[in-house]
């Protein structure tokens, strides 16, 4: 069932047991955008709903809707409905919400949950440790077969890996991995130590969660585990929570090259719109007029060429443009981990050398567009040359502006491409404009 | 076995017997790094490898490495390492090297893998057909679990989906699928059809990878099976290709923001470089030359007043970012499937509020700079009322570029860039330069 209409009309239309049963067809996703989209009150659906469904709706829900949708519900239904939930599921929506409805939804979980969910909270929320769950199935590297499908059996199935068994040791260090589908195909007596894998690839607690997706890219695993320094298992992180990292990664880049705040959303209200937006047009504004200012050092010499302005808007446009050329590919250099230690020098000399021939080709160019339309060659020198400087500062400040704020920890995107433009501009302006005073008299 | 150093010397020292032993505990993604960061001759270090992981080794290899790899071996060697590699692999080694390279690795099949190829070469690669693999887990649904398990210990371990188990009627429509959890819990007498979950969600083989990169982000599922309009199974699409997708789609849309073919690699050689950005170079030189002829028809005016010639760079440069802000968040919008045929006029007039809102902001501010700067008032007057116009002239464009060229099938992101920048540059000096002329008088 994926169709909105026909969702809410079988909610509408069944008893609480026929529901129960089909429920596992509508896909939590499905089910949130058939409600958003219906006008029937929420509550009158969902309360023909099991505590389970409703527990995984609060997790698919987005973050600012999970307590809202939550809410609805009266104390002692919301208490089996957060008991239904895993850990990292609620450590999000912890994270959404006011911390005095934080403690009481930590108060009236059962000592076991309130420690788990304590523990991911103090790990930082961009941490392998703060997007990993705590529900893995764990089992004892002496076990055999037999005993591990007895022991499946039993578990509740809140796992969040339904594909990989991991084998600990008495102090819950990970000795290995065991696939399911091996121990579907092994005898029963098989000890657990014949299928397992060893000296599987691990991830530290601490790591950034950006690195924890570049291994997930890397390598193409479902979920990989959790430890400690001292190889002590600690939870899981499954692929899906890593594909969000990516999204909201790529979307932050995207948007703090742009300068707009990634939290606005294109559905957001026109105030978010204008907090993310109005406070980098006004930084802009002020790299702006270091552009005029410098402009105005010249205005004597414009005043007697007045090609001059004519010839701005492509001194300034083009330095722009092969500078953010530059800036990005370092960005996402940096971003993927390919730009290192190692490579650093050879990638600034290729970038120096594409902005010595880009300069060149555009240099000629310009410099033959401005003799024709002014008719003075060394216009058309001056121009050219501008160009061609330009371009060459262009691509060196593409390359140290990103890798300098990566030095001083601020993220690259962020601020990168205001300093580019800024150098651009200003030093493009400069060598054009002070070019053309020192040759005046050959000028006009 | 994760570094580097480690490998090589294991491999080296060891019989072909230790290596085989041990050789799944190293990741060919590891592997891959040490053979390139090692001196050793590739050859004599991969002849000790097994067919199948050499297999793996190709596939995981760059795609314009898999061949040169495969390459070091013998025919007949080559012909048994093909036979190891999974449908779509192979598929992805043969998109990569010439045709006759390619009617020879093809002709070496057997007949059965010949026809999974070709049937998989026939689909665009930029679908769902193009992504998927042929080797997924199919079951009668007529059998049992006892039946299922059985299966599973008969057949080859190559699928790619160790999770879930397709049902298929005797037509071959998908009916349902098993968890290989449920198997492993259920007694083996349990027919599959009482474990098995129907109405699950499938991929038409036509659907655009992108779409389907959208589903799996949905949905957070790790496989999802393909069919045709018959609902007949025509292979899986797994998560790790999926996520190859994804950064392949965000790295194309942010480096043609930017101007630069998503071909061009960091490390990439200088001349592939300069074809990757020249070209975007000279297209907007012709754009910035747009704007400096709309420049040269105020000439008479500069001259007369050349305060104008120094706010220039103040109104290209704040168009141009507001214009920036609202087209990376349409590109993102229509990528993310956020901007839709209902939303889309709400969204139109929410960038319009925020165009004025801004541009009121800012035509105050800058209206204010240029009335201290130059002390006129009515200077002041035409910079302010220029940056209002240009600001929501940016907030327009930025929205109907992305949107008219995804209309014509271009993709927003290729060129949205430079028509938007053109818009604001041209009619922002335009505004300016043109309302300077019309009230001269009072400005002199």
């Amino acid at each position: 069932m994926e169709h909105k209409s026909e969702i809410i009309d079988f909610i509408k239309s069944r008893t609480s047991l026929e529901i129960l049963q089909k429920i596992d067809e509508i896909h939590p996703v499905d089910f949130l955008e058939a409600l958003t989209g219906s006008d029937e009150d929420p509550l009158t659906i969902l309360e023909k709903l099991p505590d389970d469904y409703i527990a995984q709706l609060v997790d698919h829900a987005d973050d600012d809707e999970k307590y809202d949708l939550l809410s609805l519900f009266s104390q002692n239904r919301k208490q089996h409905i957060i008991a239904e939930m895993s850990s990292d599921e609620l450590v999000d929506l912890l994270g959404s919400i006011g911390s005095a409805e934080k403690d009481a939804i930590i108060l009236s979980l059962d000592q076991d949950d309130a420690n788990e969910v304590n523990e991911l909270l103090a790990y930082d929320p961009t941490s392998a440790g703060g997007i990993m769950a705590k529900e893995f199935i764990a089992i004892h590297e002496n076990m055999t077969v037999n005993a591990t499908i007895d022991f499946l059996r039993d578990m509740a199935p809140a796992s969040e890996t339904p594909y990989y068994v991991y084998v600990l040791d008495q102090f819950h260090v990970l000795k290995g991995v065991v696939r399911l589908r091996d121990i579907i195909v092994s005898t029963p007596e098989t000890p657990i130590k014949n299928i397992m894998i060893e000296n599987i690839i691990t991830i530290p607690v601490d790591m950034d969660q950006e690195e924890v997706a570049l291994i997930f890219e890397k390598y193409g695993f479902m979920a990989m585990p959790v430890i400690n320094d001292l190889g002590v298992m600690l939870g899981i992180v499954t692929v899906d929570d890593v594909m969000e990292v990516i999204r909201d990664e790529y979307t932050e880049d995207m948007f703090r090259l742009a300068g707009l705040d990634e939290e606005e959303k294109i559905s957001g209200s026109i105030s978010k719109a204008i907090k993310s937006r109005l406070p980098w047009l006004l930084v802009n504004l002020l790299t702006a007029i270091l552009a005029a200012a410098t402009v105005s050092l010249f205005e004597a010499t414009i005043v007697k060429i007045v090609a001059l302005a004519t010839f701005m808007p492509i001194v300034a446009g083009m330095g722009g443009n092969a500078g953010t050329q530059t800036l990005t590919m370092i960005i996402r250099g940096i971003a993927l981990g390919e730009l290192t230690f190692e490579n650093q020098k050879e990638i600034l000399k290729k970038e120096v050398a594409i902005g010595l021939i880009n300069g060149l080709c555009l240099g000629i160019v310009v410099g033959f567009l401005g003799y024709y339309w002014v008719g003075n060659v060394v216009f058309g020198l001056v121009i050219g040359t501008a160009m061609f400087l330009n371009l060459v500062i262009a691509t060196i400040s593409g390359y140290f502006v990103p890798v300098l704020l990566k030095k001083f920890k601020i993220d690259p995107a962020l601020a990168s491409a205001v300093f580019v433009t800024t150098v651009t501009d200003v030093l493009g302006f400069f060598f054009f404009l002070g070019l053309a005073t020192l040759t005046i008299n050959y000028l006009v």
